[in-house]
């Protein structure tokens, strides 16, 4: 086992990246100028899995850039209890790697029947949730054959960002840094490999931060649940404290992903209570901002925190990885999913 | 080691839901008929901890029978990026026991400024939460000792079922029956005495169902977290598929709460495919319909699935502490919590 589609498309991530900027920018804008024509008052998500995450991701942006109240959808309201809310001056937006999944698009239809202003953001532009919006945007990832979703949450991000910017409207964003920065992160490869070995024999793990990043811990655990089969939660650190933190004890495995800027702050009382514990920690961050755990790992710069999930998240791609192989897993084919999961 | 405080606390709670229903039910509709006449447009909701997992069943309930947009508020775009959402026509609703976490507190002053109908729901009508808020709902629970909340649990879905029910304004709901169903579900407290055994040397597990009953799940791993230190993921069944499916494996340990209705008839194809892969399942459902697992704990007649959410939990509650008592831990004072958690 080589595990050499998720390696790779891991690896293709700033082109990616570039290539969002390059081509997908200008579309991105214009759906984001005929959005903001309409004045929407309410922002509404709905998506599952990896997607789930970048649309939390986006929920923030939405909260903190554009000053909109929003909310992530549940979709069985509308597919298992047949309910829907009214939805006038509410921008619904649908996030999906496949586009295929029936509980996103029921919802979607019923979104676009109730008067929503509706979005897919999908990698998959001919598929029926693409088809069902009254809008479509391409996270142009290229076709991804891993199950486990690696590039295309990564350009779901910034595909997020860039059309929250959009409506926000001021002065374009620059995230022309990003394809290198990402390119530098994953330069870190060797070292998480080595840190990988640390976990070949854990059963369960820990994985936090805070704010921006949030996502990145919660689609951390689900990639390695999904690759290295380890029972692994994802919380932000201010949720840990109000009850979870029963559970971890003395050398019990902590992952603290530490995010530049106002979010990495507040997460300091929490690496200090870990540390008081005596659980073990690897603590991914910044330059010698790591050095507070009990392992770290020192990423490259990572700029603005708003932008860092983008980053954050690629050594986690690559420990997920590195762990499954060492595990004897194939993470190219985790076992019990397919590409496309159909809920319903 | 006798747990006297949690135990007392959980067989409280028909008592609790009596008071509610008598004595709770006017204050309440007060406050949702000075609501009503506002008009609200979206409903948002800030929680921490259990009170978050009672915020997400009052998601559900708007969005299913008052037919309106909803989310959950993520404390931290106030608390720690200084940032707010603009706030006209919506209803924000505030979730605590104590009322005084700061991160709770903060957003309900800065939604109030932001020209929200407030409603603080709180055990404490003295506290900063319920003081800040335009209008109080006192869910009526008494003090509540134990670090690990249940009355105030059940107490906080009732008054936020009533609540809604209040908002939608059309017959009133019959609820007089709960307090009895609820004396009845924990009558099973033996059964799940033994079924606690099971789990003594468990080291992980999961709990799975749906709809208005998935904050079940979450509540249920959050209670055995705490006191039986146990690693708990509750998941929403479609969830699991999206991933997390693949970390089950031959007697891999989940607990499926099934309710009646169609959140029950939905969880269908996710129990014959953990019956596949040969996960050891606990099935609590009503009646007969928990045959389909490893081992069932057939519960009364639940009645209304839209209520069960009241009840399914009550045997959680008491599989997480007397699993807690057999791996000698105090239920009533978990290791590193407190009452009160402070988060920011």
């Amino acid at each position: 086992m080589n595990a050499a589609i998720m390696a790779r498309e891991i690896g293709e991530q700033p082109d990616v990246l570039r290539r969002i900027e390059e081509e997908g920018r200008g579309p991105i804008e214009r759906v984001a100028g005929a959005v903001r024509r309409r004045q929407p008052r309410f922002v509404l998500f709905v998506a599952r899995g990896t997607s789930d995450h970048a649309a939390l991701y986006a929920k923030y942006l939405v909260e903190t850039r554009l000053g909109l109240p929003a909310g992530l959808v549940s979709p069985s309201t509308a597919t298992v209890y047949n309910a829907f809310p009214y939805l006038r001056d509410v921008l619904f937006v649908g996030i999906s790697q496949s586009g295929s999944s029936p509980d996103l698009i029921e919802p979607m239809i019923r979104a676009r029947g109730a008067g929503a202003i509706t979005v897919a953001v999908t990698n998959a532009p001919d598929s029926p949730l693409a088809q069902s919006a009254e809008f479509h945007v391409d996270v142009l990832a290229g076709r991804e054959e891993a199950v486990a979703a690696t590039k295309t949450y990564t350009a779901q991000l910034l595909t997020l960002y860039l059309f929250v910017d959009a409506l926000v409207g001021d002065e374009r964003a620059d995230v022309g840094a990003l394809p290198d920065q990402a390119r530098d992160v994953l330069g870190c490869g060797d070292a998480v490999a080595l840190l990988a070995t640390r976990y070949r024999f854990a059963d369960q793990i820990v994985v936090i931060s805070r704010g921006y990043n949030y996502p990145t811990a919660r689609e951390a655990a689900l990639k390695l649940m999904e690759t290295s089969y380890l029972v692994a939660h994802g919380f932000s650190a201010a949720d840990l404290l109000h009850g979870p933190m029963a559970m971890i004890d003395r050398g019990f495995p902590v992952i603290v992903v530490l995010p530049p800027g106002d979010g990495g702050l507040s997460l300091r009382p929490v690496t200090d209570q870990l540390a008081r514990l005596g659980a073990d920690t690897l603590v991914i961050g910044e330059g010698e901002a790591c050095g507070v755990g009990t392992v770290g790992l020192s990423l490259p710069p990572l700029g603005q925190e708003i932008l860092s999930p983008i980053l954050t998240i690629l050594p986690l791609q690559q420990l997920a990885l590195h762990l499954a192989l060492q595990r004897g897993n194939d993470p190219d084919r985790p076992r019990g999913l397919t590409k496309i999961t159909e809920t319903w």
